[in-house]
């Protein structure tokens, strides 16, 4: 799962592309990307109808919950904060652990959760989407099929892959706009830089390679977590405590790896880290530069260092509400 | 709380009117129902960021959940079925036992439920909007006031006096397209003036008169359920439990009284009754003309009322999500 190579050389500082890369086997559609909106934001994928994958990764908002750990189904916990789903079709593996391998991958996965959407048997799931005429009809229509779980997936991957934010300010500055940054947004930048939170956080999402022709579809892009053992915030924060990588894999190289995560849009998504345990853009500054690299960083540094993350908060566009098929004058729930 | 004189003589087919009535007090504006749909969007007025508005009442669907009870705060159950938000605001008085005289004092109401937002206090929740600055922006604007529980009340309700479903085959029929009913449906339309469906649900909203002359804001338009007692769905649906308007005034005169509910939209929002005890609209409509009127429905009847009742469903305009305001860098959750 592991990339062989990882690279590290790569062009640091990048725009946010126009287009989102898309996998050979999933075109996209108008009509897959409606389809995919459709159940993204359906109730009925979840067994009692509470859970959508818009509740935990709301794109009213930064495109995750604002919690430390998300609440499923049954008031069930996740594991690890959800993250933000925008900008997310530029990340090449997905989960804090990278263990799916595509958007596609990972909502299979995810919908058979049961602690997030009460299934137990994604065959409930795709049985119930079968009694619904309108999705009966825009499955034949995509894809030529009745309802699957496959189908569904692709549907839901290519809306995701339409979520994008472009033209933050980082953007405007990367492109030429030299005023679009002020002094102390530039003096985080190179901050940034020369503290060497760019040596991980680089390139178009700050998470490390695109899929292109560095880092293939499914190739993470890993960094340890802690880096180093023995901070204060390994018991304050918890931060040890799951062993990322290792857990899903059990290879003992692996403890303590995580996926390197994107950088867009994080003023939007606090508490940070997999377990939500810093509250504060300032503690997660602060807390990297102590757990990767070993450093205190002065207040100044680290309010620099934040006004610079803060420019990379970009436009989000108005999502609408797509118009839900319906079951006429009948329930669907048990 | 009740009319001393409800009205009963009335134009009992109408049309959807262009306009909702709107509170003298509470003019509309359009930065006053954007910020009233931030609010309905927004999940941190629930205390854990796990309810919104529209979760219980969706408008990506028929305004409402599709079961029978909703699932609030922590898993509790509320003890009535949502009932739909399209078309609210042609209804003189809100819930199931009319208790709430305007959309205003109903948001009030519902967001201090514990059992809905998790808010014990409303004053935690205002101190919460109270730190997120594109609300002290917006509520300064629209208000001219800091943020307060009326004034939030105020926005939503202005929102919600925007959500109607204009346009149903039924509407057109109405206003004199003759063909855009089928036969089938024409038949349920005169039974459901013959078998006396008409008694209660006349008027815009199906609902007895909407406020204006005949009754004004606030007061509600009842009937018994069931009407008669002694049917095998007191036992087999539970009819009779809840006692309605009495479980909140304790008046011994106000046994089973229930606010009319409205059917626009009705094949949208299975199950039905207060306590959604009705799976089908064919058993709803079959139940209905047992419980209310005494009669028994040949099977061609109920199908053909159905078909009549489906010709409610209106066009629900495109709903797109706000841009919630954020907190920068930070999480606003304990």
């Amino acid at each position: 799962m592991l990339a062989a190579n990882p690279v590290l050389a790569f062009d640091y500082f990048q725009p946010l592309p126009k287009d989102v890369p898309i996998p050979a086997d999933n075109p996209q559609s108008k009509a897959k990307i409606e389809l995919g909106k459709k159940l993204f934001f359906d109730p009925r994928l979840s067994v009692d109808g509470t859970q959508t994958c818009n509740g935990c990764h709301n794109l009213a908002a930064g495109g995750e919950d604002g919690r430390a750990f998300s609440i499923g189904h049954n008031g069930a916990t996740t594991r690890r904060s959800a993250p933000t789903l925008w900008n997310i079709g530029f990340q090449t593996v997905l989960y804090w652990d990278g263990r799916a391998r595509s958007l596609e991958d990972q909502f299979v996965d995810h919908v058979a959760d049961p602690t997030i959407s009460g299934f137990t048997q994604t065959d409930e799931l795709i049985a119930r989407l079968r009694k619904i005429p309108g999705y009966v009809t825009s499955f034949k229509k995509v894809f030529g099929t009745e309802v699957t779980l496959a189908s569904a997936a692709r549907a839901v991957a290519s809306f995701e892959r339409t979520l994008f934010t472009p033209d933050s300010r980082y953007d405007a500055f990367i492109r030429g706009e030299k005023k679009s940054l002020t002094e102390q947004e530039l003096r985080g930048k190179e901050l940034f830089r020369t503290v060497e939170c760019l040596s991980c956080h680089f390139g178009v999402n700050f998470a490390g390679p695109a899929p292109g022709p560095a880092l293939g579809m499914g190739d993470g892009f890993y960094e340890l977590f802690p880096n180093h053992l023995g901070t204060e915030y390994d018991a304050s924060h918890h931060i040890a405590d799951d062993q990322g990588v290792f857990e899903f894999d059990h290879d003992p190289g692996h403890k303590r790896l995580w996926r390197v995560p994107p950088l867009r849009n994080i003023a939007l998504t606090a508490p940070y880290f997999h377990n939500g345990s810093a509250r504060t853009l300032e503690e997660a500054v602060r807390m990297m530069a102590k757990t990767q690299l070993k450093k205190e960083l002065p207040n100044q540094e680290v309010d620099d260092i934040v006004a610079f993350l803060k420019t990379l908060t970009g436009k989000r566009p108005v999502v609408s509400l797509p118009k839900l098929p319906d079951t006429s004058g009948s329930t669907i729930f048990p």
